[in-house]
This record gives structure tokens, C-alpha cells and sequence, in this order.
């Protein structure tokens, strides 16, 4: 294919369809792109705001080449869509973030082996692909530990924590995963969690949202407090850093999410230890649509459209809050939106199943 | 048809495909509404926001029924849906802003009789259906005037400035519109041009923007300033509170906009005349999409789906500008997109027509 110029009237393909999908198409089309989703899911949050859907599997290599031929652009809005997909799409369209940043940060192993490369500290971990791994692995990283399958992972699923040598029935906790090759992480003694939302564009231009810490509540993300409180501003600018250092190294173009544990030492110097990269935009950064100058969405066209990044700096310099709405939560919409200065957002999903992130809202504080 | 609550996941049906249309079906989109668009032009920006979209003609009265057969709630994004159109859409769903609204604002005679009816000062004016009316109307108003049509014009279409007697051919001038009832309006020596944009809900509850400057150039909105500047803060209230009159006495459920002349008088009182009512968002109500706390078109959602009215606040009290991109001005896309503070908005269409408004970009200041 040819390198074209993005321009507004052209068409962003968009993989996946879900909420992130969904708020990406709300801001290309503010944008005067027309957006094309492609997702399995027929009920997918997505659609409802695309000019053209394409329904089908993420290896229907038919309709991934239609779709990837239709568009001038292809971005994805999760990380789980296997290899050989991304790659048959950067055969027909440009692919931002590319194939290659995507199998890096998609897989746990190959994730941390990168960012201990670029010598920035992780968890410490090992590759277990036999029971016999395990027990190694166990041996060199001791208890408690996290046992986690290598890919497709989110939210808490497929992972389990090890806490005492009686539940180290290696064979039988191999099998409980299936056989998917595994990871074990040792235990971060973190007092907090934070992350670095952040844009670069392929001219190696970089825009990073402030610091935020993050709460979660059953694996998934609860409240997004931005700045992330009581730090030193040498913390969050060294987070900046590492959220940067991983962005060159990966030639990353897009909006990136680095969630990283804040560790307390004895005499109260704080230490980051980079947990996981998300290679799209990020829930930790949904407080940027009224809170920052420009929003992530935003930011994410801009970036894989070939276009200037915008201000990330929060709005008049409030302080701000993001809750997710989980399951039944979203249920007091109505009080919500009477709320003086909350910002309701929903994605439309049909079902409030236990878990499942129906919306969120943000609220800007003085 | 029986009254139901909305609630997210419901319908939101748009008459009309314009940038209006779009920005309302992105905002619905944020509530977690699906959106039904119907739009006579297959090329209709709002359709690609839309979940699901009818071309039809706007009196296609099977279309039309369909359409409103199959969403919860109905509403519009321009004032020249033929009034049969708007009867038929609400014997099938609820209609906000109802028939009635529609029908005294589309029509320049009955809507500046409502408003003198309430006592409020408009422009002098005379309903001309013949040429001996358009010479009684002269007689009556004087130069210069202005005749126009009395329904479907915009944006200066379907009107001409009468200057001098020379070009008072009545008979020439007469055919020149084509047989429409027209008006003739006496000049208003104003000395600048105002808005409010307000919401008004189904339970009387009202919340009005700040009162906007507007400046135009051949015809069209180029600038809307925010607050207007220099006014006396009387004058503000004033127009705000001339605005909640009107959409009281309409009964009204949606935003509205309501459009004045500022006469400055020799004593340097400030009096206001009101221009047109707007029954529908407005151009002069871009600026809250970034400006104001609720935008225009989030609040007009709420107001139509009987949910509770945003604040209409100004974020962090900044001042605001909105500037038209019109015809090939909107191929300064880039620029915009780099220049720090600006806020760019592009409508996805086509062809830069001379006087088409393709986006608009707004800019905070302290």
C-alpha cells in the first residue's frame, strides 16, 4: 500500500467494539473522520457510533481485508487481537500502534523482559511452561506470588494469587490455567498504584496527561484521582519519563497507558516499579474528556492520524476524579446527572452484568 | 401511543442530517442513547453518528411513521420540517419541541406576533401577500427594509434589503420570491447582535447560557463571543429573562435559542429587540461543547428526554470565542489542530462550498 496523508472526510478503521472503541469514534467524528469498526460482537458499544460496521471474527482474514482496504487508517482499541491479525492488516493499511509494539506488550513475558531491557524495574517473574517451571519459579521468587496466564488477560482474569506453600500443588494449578504458557510475578509491597497516560506521534513528539492513582476494587479499576495525591512532583515526573522511555523504545504511535506500583521505602523515598502497558488508551485516562485540554480519544486520532498532538494540561488546573460505574451502578444515572458538575458518560451496553463497566463519571474539583 | 420514561439504552430519533443533527447524536451517544437519524440527503453528516439512519423525503409519510414507530423519543435539528411532518412524527412518539412550538417559530409573521404578544419588542413589521401589501407595508415601515419569506429561510436566504424607492418596482420585486407570503421587516439600527441560548424542560425547569455576541458576515454566524462584552449586566438578565418568557409561553421542552439586536440609545440605555426565535440548538451554542459545564447539546438531550438540566455555567468562569469555519476556511484544519488552545470541530462534509459551514473552532481565554 501507499503511505497516504490523513486528512478529515477520510475513514479510521477501528478493531474492537468496545466502550474505548466507542469514545475513539465519538472523537474522530468531532474530527470529521468517518469511522469504521470491526468486532465480532453484533451488540458491540461501538457500532452505535460508526458510519460502516463490519461484524466478523478477528480471524476472518476475508473480512479483515475488506475492512483493512476500506479504511486509510487502522487503530484497535484492545490489546487481545491475535498477531496474525494485526499483521494482516498492516499489509493493507497503516497500523498505529504497529504489529510489533502490540506482540511486545501483549504478551506479560516479552512485556517485562522489554522494560527490565530499557532498565527500568518490574515485578520480579519467570516463564512457566510446565509444572516443573512452576516449582522453580516458586523457588526463586517465593510466596505470595501471581500466577498469570502470559496473553489475553484483563481485569483480574486469568491470574491467581499464591499465598501459602499448601495451595503449591503444582500440577494441579497448571492444569486449572489449561496449559496457556503462564507467568509467575512476584508480590510488589506497593502502597499505591498509579499510572502514566501518554500520546507519541511518529515524528517522536510526546504529550503525557498528569500522574494518576488508580483504585481497584475486584481486579477492575474503581477511581482515577488526578495528580495522584501527596506524591513528589520528582515521582511523577520520573513516571513521565518511564511512560516515555517505553514509547520511544517502541516507536510507539498512539495514546499508551503505563500503570506502575508506587513503592514506599523505610525512609519514605518512593520508588516505581512499571506493572503493565497498555498499548491503547486507557481507562485511567477517561477524566481527560472534561478534564484535560485535550482528551485521550482525542489525542489517540490525532496521534494515528499523522496530526500535531494537543495540550495535555488539566483544564483551569482542577483537580479531578473519574469513577467507573460497575454493573448496578449505573443504575443512578438520574441522580447523576442532576448533580451539580458530574459528568455522566454511558456506553449503551444492554446487560449491567456483575463486573461489567457500563460507564463512569468525572468530576472536576477546585 | 403511551408516555414512557427514557432511559439510556433507549431511541433518540433526529429529524434532519445537518452538523446539528451530528453534534446531538454525539452527545446522545455520551448518555448511552442509541440515535435514529432521518435525513432526506444520503450524504447527511449527522448520519455517520448515528446508530441507524432513514433517507427519506420529509413527506413520506410511511417513512416517517416507520420512524417514529421505532424510537422512543423524537426531535429536530432545524425549523423547516414541513408542520404536517411535525403532526404525524407526534401522533406516533413524543415530539419535543412539540408541533405547536415549531409551527409559531417557523413563520416569521405568526412567531413576531407571539412575541409582541408578550409584550416584547421586535422590529416593525407587516405580513405582504400581494404587491398593494408590499406598497401599504412601505407606506407603513419606510426604508430601508427588509422583505423575506416567511418560513424556510436561513442563513440570509430568502431575503432582500430594500434601500431606496428606486428599487421599489413592487411588481418586479414581488416576483422575485416566487409568489411566497412574505414580510416586510423594518430596520432595526442596532449596534450589535445578541443570543441566549437556554434549555426549558418538560417541568418548567430552566437553565440559560450566558448571553452571546454574534457577529456575521454575509449573513452567516462568523463569531460568537462569550460573554458579550461590554453590556451592563442588567442588560444580560434582561435578555435571559426575555428568553424564559418565550420559551414558557411555548410551553417549550428543549433548547432554544433566541436571537436580539442590541439598540444602544442616545443616552446610552442598552434596549433589546428581538431578531428570531430558534426553536433548536444553534450556532451561537457551539462554544459549551469546551465552554460551559453541560453543552448545548447535552443539555438539549436531557431536556427532550425528560432528564434533569445540566449547569450551564462557563468552565473556570473563562471567556470564550467561536469562530465559523466556513467554505475553504476549514482547510486551516491543521494549524488549528497545532495551535495551542484551540478547540477544532469539523462536520465531515464533503465539499467546501462558499458559504458552507464546514466546523467551527472555539478558544478559552482568561
Amino acid at each position: 500500500m501507499t503511505r497516504k496523508t490523513i486528512e478529515p472526510g477520510c475513514t479510521l478503521g477501528i478493531v474492537g467494539g468496545g466502550q474505548l472503541g466507542r469514545m475513539i469514534a465519538l472523537a474522530a467524528a468531532n474530527y470529521g473522520l468517518k469511522v469504521h469498526v470491526y468486532a465480532p460482537d453484533a451488540d458491540s458499544p461501538a457500532f452505535d457510533a460508526a458510519a460502516v460496521v463490519t461484524c466478523a471474527p478477528y480471524d476472518d482474514a476475508q473480512a479483515l481485508t475488506a475492512f483493512a482496504d476500506s479504511v486509510d487508517v487502522v487503530t484497535y482499541e484492545f490489546e487481545n487481537i491475535p498477531r496474525a491479525t494485526a499483521d494482516l492488516l498492516a499489509r493493507h493499511a497503516p497500523l498505529h500502534p504497529s504489529a510489533s509494539a502490540l506482540a511486545t506488550t501483549q504478551d506479560r513475558l516479552s512485556e517485562k523482559e522489554f522494560i527490565n531491557g530499557l532498565g527500568i524495574p518490574t515485578a520480579p517473574f519467570r516463564a512457566v511452561d510446565t509444572p516443573d517451571d512452576l516449582a522453580r519459579a516458586l523457588d526463586a521468587i517465593g510466596l505470595p506470588a501471581v500466577l498469570k496466564t502470559r496473553r489475553f488477560g484483563y481485569d483480574g482474569k486469568g491470574q491467581r494469587i499464591l499465598r501459602t506453600q499448601g495451595e503449591s500443588d503444582r500440577n494441579a494449578i497448571f492444569a486449572e490455567f489449561g496449559g496457556a504458557p503462564l507467568i509467575l510475578e512476584g508480590f510488589v509491597p506497593f502502597e499505591r498504584e498509579v499510572s502514566v497516560v501518554a500520546a507519541r506521534a511518529e515524528d517522536g513528539s510526546f504529550s503525557a496527561f498528569d500522574l494518576c492513582e488508580n483504585e481497584h476494587r475486584d481486579h477492575i479499576l474503581a477511581l482515577t484521582r488526578v495528580p495522584a495525591p501527596g506524591l513528589k512532583p520528582e515521582t511523577a515526573e520520573a513516571a513521565i519519563a518511564i511512560a516515555r522511555r517505553i514509547a520511544d523504545a517502541l516507536d510507539y504511535v498512539g495514546v499508551l497507558a503505563v500503570e506502575m506500583f508506587l513503592v514506599r521505602e523505610a525512609d519514605g523515598a518512593e520508588r516505581l516499579v512499571v506493572n503493565e502497558i497498555a498499548p491503547r488508551v486507557h481507562n485511567s485516562g477517561h477524566w481527560t474528556i472534561e478534564g484535560a485540554l485535550t482528551s485521550q480519544f482525542a489525542q489517540h486520532v490525532r496521534a494515528v492520524c499523522g496530526w500535531p498532538l494537543g495540550e495535555g494540561a488539566r483544564v483551569g488546573g482542577l483537580r479531578v476524579e473519574m469513577r467507573n460505574l460497575i454493573g448496578d451502578e449505573a443504575e443512578g444515572w438520574r441522580a447523576l446527572l442532576a448533580e451539580p458538575g458530574a459528568h455522566l458518560h454511558l456506553y449503551g451496553k444492554g446487560e449491567a452484568r456483575p463486573g461489567r463497566k457500563m460507564g463512569h463519571v468525572t468530576r472536576l474539583m477546585p
